[in-house]
Protein backbone atom coordinates (compact mmCIF):
# COMPACT_ATOMS: atom_id res chain seq x y z
CA UNK A 1 0.00 0.00 0.00
CA UNK A 2 2.75 2.09 0.36
CA UNK A 3 3.85 3.17 -3.75
CA UNK A 4 7.46 4.33 -4.76
CA UNK A 5 6.20 7.44 -5.72
CA UNK A 6 4.48 7.96 -2.57
CA UNK A 7 5.47 11.29 -0.70
CA UNK A 8 6.46 8.95 2.48
CA UNK A 9 2.90 9.04 4.05
CA UNK A 10 0.77 6.31 2.73
CA UNK A 11 -2.35 7.97 4.93
CA UNK A 12 -3.17 11.11 7.29
CA UNK A 13 -5.44 11.81 9.85
CA UNK A 14 -7.60 14.71 10.13
CA UNK A 15 -9.19 15.84 13.16
CA UNK A 16 -12.90 16.84 13.05
CA UNK A 17 -12.99 20.65 13.64
CA UNK A 18 -16.92 21.00 13.72
CA UNK A 19 -20.37 19.93 12.96
CA UNK A 20 -22.96 20.69 11.09
CA UNK A 21 -26.65 20.85 12.55
CA UNK A 22 -29.14 21.41 9.53
CA UNK A 23 -32.96 20.64 8.74
CA UNK A 24 -31.78 17.72 6.56
CA UNK A 25 -32.31 14.83 9.66
CA UNK A 26 -32.02 12.14 6.81
CA UNK A 27 -30.74 11.32 3.58
CA UNK A 28 -33.67 11.08 1.81
CA UNK A 29 -34.76 14.37 -0.03
CA UNK A 30 -31.30 16.49 0.14
CA UNK A 31 -30.54 18.14 -2.92
CA UNK A 32 -27.66 16.78 -4.86
CA UNK A 33 -26.09 19.97 -4.84
CA UNK A 34 -25.69 22.76 -2.29
CA UNK A 35 -27.00 26.23 -3.65
CA UNK A 36 -30.66 24.62 -5.19
CA UNK A 37 -32.36 25.32 -2.63
CA UNK A 38 -31.83 28.68 -0.37
CA UNK A 39 -33.98 27.83 2.01
CA UNK A 40 -32.24 24.98 3.75
CA UNK A 41 -30.46 26.40 6.26
CA UNK A 42 -27.57 24.75 8.68
CA UNK A 43 -25.16 26.04 11.63
CA UNK A 44 -21.61 24.52 11.48
CA UNK A 45 -20.50 24.82 15.31
CA UNK A 46 -16.58 24.77 15.68
CA UNK A 47 -15.23 22.83 18.13
CA UNK A 48 -12.13 23.59 20.34
CA UNK A 49 -9.00 24.43 19.53
CA UNK A 50 -10.32 25.76 16.61
CA UNK A 51 -13.08 27.53 17.78
CA UNK A 52 -10.85 30.73 18.70
CA UNK A 53 -12.34 34.45 17.02
CA UNK A 54 -9.06 35.09 15.40
CA UNK A 55 -9.34 32.08 13.55
CA UNK A 56 -12.22 32.99 11.41
CA UNK A 57 -11.37 36.85 11.15
CA UNK A 58 -12.37 38.25 7.90
CA UNK A 59 -14.31 35.11 6.67
CA UNK A 60 -17.51 37.44 6.99
CA UNK A 61 -16.16 39.59 4.19
CA UNK A 62 -16.96 36.49 1.95
CA UNK A 63 -20.20 35.60 0.76
CA UNK A 64 -19.70 31.58 0.30
CA UNK A 65 -17.29 29.35 1.68
CA UNK A 66 -16.38 25.54 1.41
CA UNK A 67 -16.66 23.10 3.18
CA UNK A 68 -14.47 19.58 3.48
CA UNK A 69 -16.51 17.47 5.10
CA UNK A 70 -16.57 13.22 5.83
CA UNK A 71 -19.77 11.24 4.58
CA UNK A 72 -20.01 10.00 7.89
CA UNK A 73 -23.30 7.86 7.14
CA UNK A 74 -21.58 6.36 4.04
CA UNK A 75 -18.38 5.10 5.97
CA UNK A 76 -19.79 1.50 7.17
CA UNK A 77 -20.58 0.83 3.73
CA UNK A 78 -17.56 1.56 2.08
CA UNK A 79 -16.47 2.56 -1.18
CA UNK A 80 -17.66 1.35 -4.87
CA UNK A 81 -15.22 1.66 -8.16
CA UNK A 82 -18.27 2.61 -10.23
CA UNK A 83 -21.66 4.53 -9.18
CA UNK A 84 -24.72 5.38 -11.10
CA UNK A 85 -25.28 9.09 -10.46
CA UNK A 86 -28.22 10.90 -10.56
CA UNK A 87 -27.44 12.86 -13.97
CA UNK A 88 -28.19 9.79 -15.31
CA UNK A 89 -31.58 8.85 -14.60
CA UNK A 90 -29.63 6.08 -12.43
CA UNK A 91 -28.96 4.31 -15.55
CA UNK A 92 -25.26 4.57 -16.46
CA UNK A 93 -22.30 3.89 -14.36
CA UNK A 94 -19.23 5.77 -14.16
CA UNK A 95 -16.10 5.37 -12.33
CA UNK A 96 -16.59 6.98 -8.52
CA UNK A 97 -13.92 9.32 -9.66
CA UNK A 98 -16.47 10.94 -12.22
CA UNK A 99 -18.78 11.76 -10.07
CA UNK A 100 -19.32 13.34 -6.25
CA UNK A 101 -21.26 10.13 -4.77
CA UNK A 102 -20.80 9.62 -1.11
CA UNK A 103 -19.32 6.21 -1.47
CA UNK A 104 -15.96 7.07 -2.44
CA UNK A 105 -12.49 6.57 -1.17
CA UNK A 106 -11.40 8.37 2.03
CA UNK A 107 -15.53 9.53 1.84
CA UNK A 108 -14.75 13.16 1.49
CA UNK A 109 -17.65 15.49 0.74
CA UNK A 110 -16.75 19.12 -0.54
CA UNK A 111 -19.63 21.99 -0.65
CA UNK A 112 -19.91 25.74 -1.72
CA UNK A 113 -22.70 27.22 0.98
CA UNK A 114 -23.96 30.42 1.33
CA UNK A 115 -22.29 31.97 4.82
CA UNK A 116 -24.64 34.21 6.19
CA UNK A 117 -23.25 35.52 9.51
CA UNK A 118 -20.60 34.21 11.85
CA UNK A 119 -21.90 34.78 15.55
CA UNK A 120 -20.15 33.49 19.21
CA UNK A 121 -21.61 31.57 21.54
CA UNK A 122 -20.19 30.99 25.08
CA UNK A 123 -16.74 29.79 23.44
CA UNK A 124 -18.08 28.73 20.31
CA UNK A 125 -17.60 29.62 16.59
CA UNK A 126 -21.19 29.17 14.66
CA UNK A 127 -21.23 29.99 11.35
CA UNK A 128 -25.00 30.38 9.78
CA UNK A 129 -25.44 28.73 6.23
CA UNK A 130 -27.68 28.73 3.45
CA UNK A 131 -28.62 26.89 0.87
CA UNK A 132 -26.83 23.67 2.03
CA UNK A 133 -26.94 19.74 0.99
CA UNK A 134 -25.54 18.37 4.78
CA UNK A 135 -27.24 15.67 6.90
CA UNK A 136 -27.35 16.97 10.02
CA UNK A 137 -24.62 15.88 12.65
CA UNK A 138 -21.86 16.23 9.68
CA UNK A 139 -18.35 16.14 10.44
CA UNK A 140 -16.44 18.82 9.17
CA UNK A 141 -12.58 19.03 8.34
CA UNK A 142 -12.19 22.23 6.92
CA UNK A 143 -13.53 25.54 6.02
CA UNK A 144 -12.06 27.58 2.87
CA UNK A 145 -13.29 30.90 1.41
CA UNK A 146 -14.79 30.92 -1.90
CA UNK A 147 -12.49 32.98 -4.15
CA UNK A 148 -14.48 33.75 -7.35
CA UNK A 149 -11.53 34.36 -9.13
CA UNK A 150 -9.70 31.15 -8.94
CA UNK A 151 -12.70 28.96 -8.52
CA UNK A 152 -15.28 30.32 -10.84
CA UNK A 153 -14.58 28.59 -14.19
CA UNK A 154 -16.46 30.39 -16.64
CA UNK A 155 -14.98 28.08 -19.23
CA UNK A 156 -15.06 24.57 -17.52
CA UNK A 157 -17.40 22.20 -19.49
CA UNK A 158 -18.89 20.02 -17.12
CA UNK A 159 -19.37 16.31 -18.96
CA UNK A 160 -22.82 15.44 -18.55
CA UNK A 161 -23.77 16.76 -15.02
CA UNK A 162 -26.75 19.04 -14.99
CA UNK A 163 -28.49 21.36 -12.53
CA UNK A 164 -31.46 19.74 -11.19
CA UNK A 165 -34.79 21.96 -12.56
CA UNK A 166 -38.17 21.92 -10.36
CA UNK A 167 -39.99 18.81 -11.50
CA UNK A 168 -43.26 19.08 -9.59
CA UNK A 169 -45.95 21.52 -9.01
CA UNK A 170 -46.71 21.10 -4.70
CA UNK A 171 -49.57 22.33 -3.25
CA UNK A 172 -49.99 22.10 0.44
CA UNK A 173 -53.16 20.74 1.99
CA UNK A 174 -54.82 23.71 4.21
CA UNK A 175 -54.16 22.56 7.29
CA UNK A 176 -50.51 22.01 6.19
CA UNK A 177 -50.32 25.55 5.07
CA UNK A 178 -51.43 26.70 8.90
CA UNK A 179 -48.92 24.61 10.33
CA UNK A 180 -45.98 26.14 8.18
CA UNK A 181 -47.25 29.92 9.33
CA UNK A 182 -47.54 28.81 12.64
CA UNK A 183 -44.39 27.06 13.19
CA UNK A 184 -42.24 29.78 10.79
CA UNK A 185 -43.98 32.58 13.35
CA UNK A 186 -42.44 30.76 16.48
CA UNK A 187 -39.11 29.61 15.09
CA UNK A 188 -37.95 31.66 12.35
CA UNK A 189 -37.60 29.25 9.54
CA UNK A 190 -39.09 28.95 6.46
CA UNK A 191 -40.24 25.95 6.26
CA UNK A 192 -43.07 25.95 3.44
CA UNK A 193 -40.96 27.55 1.33
CA UNK A 194 -38.49 24.62 2.04
CA UNK A 195 -40.87 21.95 1.36
CA UNK A 196 -42.08 23.28 -2.15
CA UNK A 197 -38.57 23.58 -3.15
CA UNK A 198 -37.75 20.65 -1.84
CA UNK A 199 -40.60 18.40 -3.25
CA UNK A 200 -40.08 20.41 -6.23
CA UNK A 201 -37.18 18.92 -7.16
CA UNK A 202 -39.24 15.35 -6.82
CA UNK A 203 -36.66 13.54 -4.37
CA UNK A 204 -37.99 10.07 -5.14
CA UNK A 205 -35.71 7.28 -6.47
CA UNK A 206 -35.73 7.31 -10.28
CA UNK A 207 -36.67 3.87 -10.00
CA UNK A 208 -39.93 4.80 -7.65
CA UNK A 209 -40.88 7.78 -9.73
CA UNK A 210 -43.73 5.34 -12.03
CA UNK A 211 -45.63 4.63 -8.41
CA UNK A 212 -48.00 7.41 -8.29
CA UNK A 213 -50.85 8.21 -5.82
CA UNK A 214 -47.81 6.55 -3.32
CA UNK A 215 -47.24 8.47 0.19
CA UNK A 216 -44.11 9.77 0.72
CA UNK A 217 -42.48 11.42 3.73
CA UNK A 218 -39.52 12.87 4.98
CA UNK A 219 -38.43 15.07 8.42
CA UNK A 220 -36.90 18.57 8.19
CA UNK A 221 -35.85 19.98 11.37
CA UNK A 222 -38.39 18.75 14.10
CA UNK A 223 -41.38 17.89 11.64
CA UNK A 224 -42.40 15.16 9.63
CA UNK A 225 -44.10 15.64 6.40
CA UNK A 226 -45.57 13.69 4.28
CA UNK A 227 -47.19 14.31 0.39
CA UNK A 228 -48.72 12.40 -2.21
CA UNK A 229 -48.01 12.53 -5.87
CA UNK A 230 -50.72 13.18 -7.91
CA UNK A 231 -50.83 13.17 -11.91
CA UNK A 232 -50.80 16.63 -12.08
CA UNK A 233 -47.96 17.21 -9.28
CA UNK A 234 -47.89 16.33 -5.50
CA UNK A 235 -49.99 17.46 -2.36
CA UNK A 236 -48.83 17.84 1.09
CA UNK A 237 -50.74 15.98 3.15
CA UNK A 238 -49.37 16.08 6.91
CA UNK A 239 -47.17 17.49 9.13
CA UNK A 240 -46.62 17.27 12.44
CA UNK A 241 -43.92 17.62 15.14
CA UNK A 242 -42.11 15.49 16.07
CA UNK A 243 -39.47 14.81 18.91
CA UNK A 244 -38.32 18.36 19.95
CA UNK A 245 -34.51 19.27 18.95
CA UNK A 246 -32.30 20.93 21.14
CA UNK A 247 -31.85 24.67 20.54
CA UNK A 248 -28.15 26.27 20.21
CA UNK B 1 -11.25 16.77 22.28
CA UNK B 2 -14.60 14.58 21.26
CA UNK B 3 -17.20 17.70 22.03
CA UNK B 4 -20.78 16.42 22.69
CA UNK B 5 -22.29 17.49 19.31
CA UNK B 6 -19.85 15.48 17.41
CA UNK B 7 -21.10 13.21 15.09
CA UNK B 8 -19.22 10.28 16.83
CA UNK B 9 -15.98 9.93 15.05
CA UNK B 10 -13.49 12.71 16.97
CA UNK B 11 -10.95 11.90 13.86
CA UNK B 12 -10.84 10.39 10.03
CA UNK B 13 -8.17 8.34 8.77
CA UNK B 14 -7.60 9.27 5.19
CA UNK B 15 -5.24 7.25 2.56
CA UNK B 16 -3.25 8.29 -0.10
CA UNK B 17 -4.82 7.22 -3.52
CA UNK B 18 -2.20 9.12 -5.43
CA UNK B 19 0.94 11.61 -5.96
CA UNK B 20 1.56 14.56 -7.91
CA UNK B 21 4.70 14.61 -10.21
CA UNK B 22 4.73 18.23 -10.79
CA UNK B 23 7.36 21.37 -12.57
CA UNK B 24 7.37 22.65 -8.96
CA UNK B 25 9.98 20.85 -7.37
CA UNK B 26 10.61 23.89 -4.53
CA UNK B 27 8.04 26.06 -2.90
CA UNK B 28 9.50 29.64 -4.01
CA UNK B 29 7.79 30.40 -7.42
CA UNK B 30 4.16 28.30 -7.14
CA UNK B 31 1.81 30.31 -8.24
CA UNK B 32 -0.68 31.34 -4.88
CA UNK B 33 -3.40 29.64 -6.91
CA UNK B 34 -3.96 27.22 -9.92
CA UNK B 35 -5.44 28.63 -12.98
CA UNK B 36 -3.21 31.85 -12.99
CA UNK B 37 -0.35 29.69 -14.90
CA UNK B 38 -1.40 27.56 -17.82
CA UNK B 39 2.43 26.05 -18.65
CA UNK B 40 2.26 24.77 -15.28
CA UNK B 41 2.05 21.43 -15.82
CA UNK B 42 1.63 18.16 -13.65
CA UNK B 43 0.73 14.13 -13.72
CA UNK B 44 -1.33 12.30 -11.20
CA UNK B 45 -0.14 9.07 -10.88
CA UNK B 46 -3.02 7.02 -9.16
CA UNK B 47 -2.20 3.79 -6.60
CA UNK B 48 -3.34 0.73 -6.24
CA UNK B 49 -6.36 -0.24 -5.20
CA UNK B 50 -7.80 3.29 -6.66
CA UNK B 51 -5.73 2.80 -9.99
CA UNK B 52 -8.65 0.65 -11.60
CA UNK B 53 -9.98 1.90 -15.22
CA UNK B 54 -13.23 1.76 -14.48
CA UNK B 55 -12.46 4.43 -11.31
CA UNK B 56 -11.53 7.07 -13.82
CA UNK B 57 -14.58 5.87 -16.39
CA UNK B 58 -16.35 9.49 -17.21
CA UNK B 59 -14.04 11.64 -15.84
CA UNK B 60 -12.61 12.39 -19.45
CA UNK B 61 -15.87 14.60 -19.92
CA UNK B 62 -14.82 17.01 -17.80
CA UNK B 63 -12.25 20.13 -18.51
CA UNK B 64 -11.58 20.60 -14.95
CA UNK B 65 -11.30 18.51 -11.93
CA UNK B 66 -10.81 18.96 -7.83
CA UNK B 67 -7.95 17.53 -6.02
CA UNK B 68 -8.10 17.19 -2.63
CA UNK B 69 -4.64 17.07 -1.02
CA UNK B 70 -2.50 17.11 2.23
CA UNK B 71 -0.05 20.05 2.51
CA UNK B 72 2.55 17.35 3.23
CA UNK B 73 5.51 20.14 3.27
CA UNK B 74 3.77 22.12 6.26
CA UNK B 75 2.55 19.21 8.07
CA UNK B 76 5.91 19.86 10.54
CA UNK B 77 5.15 23.38 11.16
CA UNK B 78 1.99 22.68 12.02
CA UNK B 79 -1.27 24.95 11.95
CA UNK B 80 -1.68 28.42 12.85
CA UNK B 81 -4.71 30.40 14.25
CA UNK B 82 -4.00 33.01 12.13
CA UNK B 83 -1.81 34.11 8.91
CA UNK B 84 -0.65 37.03 6.57
CA UNK B 85 -1.87 35.97 3.06
CA UNK B 86 -0.12 37.30 0.39
CA UNK B 87 -3.10 38.97 -1.14
CA UNK B 88 -2.86 42.00 1.25
CA UNK B 89 0.88 42.48 0.50
CA UNK B 90 1.83 40.67 3.49
CA UNK B 91 0.82 43.50 6.43
CA UNK B 92 -2.70 42.31 7.66
CA UNK B 93 -3.32 39.14 9.41
CA UNK B 94 -6.79 37.07 8.63
CA UNK B 95 -7.86 33.77 10.25
CA UNK B 96 -6.40 30.51 9.22
CA UNK B 97 -9.77 30.03 7.77
CA UNK B 98 -10.39 32.86 6.01
CA UNK B 99 -7.84 32.14 3.57
CA UNK B 100 -5.94 29.23 1.60
CA UNK B 101 -3.09 29.25 3.73
CA UNK B 102 -1.28 25.26 3.86
CA UNK B 103 -0.52 26.15 8.08
CA UNK B 104 -4.11 25.03 8.50
CA UNK B 105 -5.86 22.46 10.93
CA UNK B 106 -5.51 19.41 9.43
CA UNK B 107 -3.37 20.67 6.09
CA UNK B 108 -5.85 20.00 3.65
CA UNK B 109 -5.51 20.99 -0.18
CA UNK B 110 -7.92 22.09 -2.93
CA UNK B 111 -7.15 23.16 -6.27
CA UNK B 112 -9.23 23.05 -9.65
CA UNK B 113 -6.84 22.26 -12.32
CA UNK B 114 -7.40 21.35 -15.89
CA UNK B 115 -7.44 18.10 -16.87
CA UNK B 116 -5.56 17.58 -20.35
CA UNK B 117 -5.05 13.23 -20.67
CA UNK B 118 -6.43 10.61 -18.99
CA UNK B 119 -3.73 7.53 -19.36
CA UNK B 120 -3.22 3.72 -18.67
CA UNK B 121 0.40 3.38 -17.69
CA UNK B 122 1.51 -0.38 -16.87
CA UNK B 123 -0.98 -0.87 -14.05
CA UNK B 124 -1.21 2.83 -13.02
CA UNK B 125 -4.59 5.28 -14.01
CA UNK B 126 -2.40 8.56 -14.78
CA UNK B 127 -3.90 11.94 -15.33
CA UNK B 128 -2.55 14.81 -17.33
CA UNK B 129 -2.72 18.50 -15.53
CA UNK B 130 -2.31 21.97 -16.41
CA UNK B 131 -2.51 25.19 -14.48
CA UNK B 132 -1.52 23.68 -11.18
CA UNK B 133 -0.14 24.72 -8.52
CA UNK B 134 1.25 21.61 -6.51
CA UNK B 135 4.57 20.82 -5.69
CA UNK B 136 5.76 17.61 -6.86
CA UNK B 137 5.28 14.59 -4.53
CA UNK B 138 1.76 16.09 -3.06
CA UNK B 139 -0.27 13.35 -1.81
CA UNK B 140 -3.72 13.26 -3.20
CA UNK B 141 -6.60 12.22 -1.50
CA UNK B 142 -9.66 13.14 -3.62
CA UNK B 143 -10.77 13.70 -7.17
CA UNK B 144 -13.73 15.33 -8.17
CA UNK B 145 -15.07 16.38 -11.33
CA UNK B 146 -15.65 20.34 -11.56
CA UNK B 147 -19.44 20.71 -11.82
CA UNK B 148 -20.00 24.59 -13.57
CA UNK B 149 -23.52 24.38 -12.41
CA UNK B 150 -22.73 24.22 -8.60
CA UNK B 151 -19.17 25.45 -8.57
CA UNK B 152 -18.94 28.15 -10.47
CA UNK B 153 -20.82 31.04 -9.05
CA UNK B 154 -21.31 33.95 -10.55
CA UNK B 155 -22.65 35.69 -8.00
CA UNK B 156 -20.22 35.19 -5.41
CA UNK B 157 -18.17 38.02 -3.36
CA UNK B 158 -14.47 37.51 -2.25
CA UNK B 159 -13.64 39.54 -0.09
CA UNK B 160 -10.18 41.08 -0.53
CA UNK B 161 -8.51 38.18 -2.63
CA UNK B 162 -8.04 39.20 -6.11
CA UNK B 163 -6.21 37.91 -9.04
CA UNK B 164 -2.26 37.83 -9.07
CA UNK B 165 -1.53 39.78 -12.09
CA UNK B 166 2.14 40.46 -14.28
CA UNK B 167 4.21 42.26 -12.55
CA UNK B 168 7.08 41.98 -14.64
CA UNK B 169 8.66 42.13 -17.90
CA UNK B 170 10.78 39.28 -18.46
CA UNK B 171 13.84 38.68 -20.95
CA UNK B 172 16.38 36.19 -21.17
CA UNK B 173 19.61 35.75 -22.12
CA UNK B 174 20.70 34.19 -25.38
CA UNK B 175 22.08 31.43 -23.99
CA UNK B 176 19.12 30.84 -21.91
CA UNK B 177 17.05 31.39 -24.91
CA UNK B 178 18.56 28.79 -26.67
CA UNK B 179 19.20 26.34 -23.57
CA UNK B 180 14.74 26.46 -23.68
CA UNK B 181 14.59 26.34 -27.48
CA UNK B 182 16.54 22.59 -27.03
CA UNK B 183 14.83 21.78 -23.65
CA UNK B 184 11.48 21.62 -25.61
CA UNK B 185 12.04 20.15 -28.73
CA UNK B 186 13.99 17.03 -26.72
CA UNK B 187 11.24 17.08 -23.73
CA UNK B 188 8.17 18.78 -24.82
CA UNK B 189 8.00 20.88 -22.32
CA UNK B 190 7.19 24.17 -22.85
CA UNK B 191 10.06 26.00 -20.39
CA UNK B 192 10.58 29.31 -22.11
CA UNK B 193 6.66 29.90 -21.40
CA UNK B 194 6.73 28.60 -18.02
CA UNK B 195 9.45 30.31 -16.81
CA UNK B 196 7.90 33.93 -18.23
CA UNK B 197 4.87 33.55 -16.66
CA UNK B 198 6.16 32.61 -13.37
CA UNK B 199 8.80 35.41 -12.86
CA UNK B 200 6.72 37.76 -14.55
CA UNK B 201 3.82 37.37 -11.68
CA UNK B 202 7.47 38.23 -9.22
CA UNK B 203 7.30 35.20 -6.83
CA UNK B 204 9.47 37.19 -4.60
CA UNK B 205 8.89 37.49 -0.82
CA UNK B 206 7.07 41.04 -0.38
CA UNK B 207 9.62 41.57 2.11
CA UNK B 208 12.56 41.29 -0.41
CA UNK B 209 10.66 43.12 -3.42
CA UNK B 210 12.60 46.81 -3.09
CA UNK B 211 15.80 44.62 -3.44
CA UNK B 212 16.67 44.97 -7.15
CA UNK B 213 19.87 43.79 -8.79
CA UNK B 214 19.78 40.59 -6.60
CA UNK B 215 20.04 37.34 -7.83
CA UNK B 216 16.75 34.91 -7.18
CA UNK B 217 16.76 31.61 -8.59
CA UNK B 218 14.41 28.26 -8.86
CA UNK B 219 14.51 25.13 -9.88
CA UNK B 220 11.62 23.52 -12.48
CA UNK B 221 11.37 20.08 -13.14
CA UNK B 222 14.93 18.92 -13.70
CA UNK B 223 16.17 22.91 -14.36
CA UNK B 224 18.10 25.04 -12.27
CA UNK B 225 17.07 29.31 -13.79
CA UNK B 226 18.93 32.05 -12.19
CA UNK B 227 17.56 35.56 -12.87
CA UNK B 228 18.36 39.12 -11.63
CA UNK B 229 15.96 42.28 -11.03
CA UNK B 230 16.26 44.97 -12.91
CA UNK B 231 14.37 48.80 -13.03
CA UNK B 232 12.89 47.85 -15.58
CA UNK B 233 11.39 44.36 -15.09
CA UNK B 234 14.48 41.16 -14.90
CA UNK B 235 16.25 39.19 -16.69
CA UNK B 236 16.94 35.69 -16.58
CA UNK B 237 20.88 35.32 -16.90
CA UNK B 238 21.68 31.46 -16.05
CA UNK B 239 19.62 27.66 -16.76
CA UNK B 240 21.56 24.64 -16.70
CA UNK B 241 20.16 21.07 -16.14
CA UNK B 242 20.21 19.60 -12.39
CA UNK B 243 19.77 15.90 -11.34
CA UNK B 244 17.92 13.98 -14.36
CA UNK B 245 14.67 13.30 -12.89
CA UNK B 246 13.01 9.53 -13.77
CA UNK B 247 10.58 9.74 -16.71
CA UNK B 248 7.50 8.07 -16.06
Amino acid sequence: MKPSHSAGIPSHQVEIIGTIRSCFKEKFGIPRQPGMITAATASLEIFPPFNRKEMVRGLETFSHIWLHFVFHESIAEGWRPTVRPPWLGGRQRVGVFACRSPHRPNHLGLSVVRLEAVRFVDHSAILDLSGIDLLDGTPVIDIKPYLPYSDSLISATGGYATAETPAMTVELEPQCRSFCQQYEQRTGRRLERLIRELIGLDPRPAGQKSRDKEIFGMRLWDVNIRWRVTPGGCTVVHIETCQEEKEW
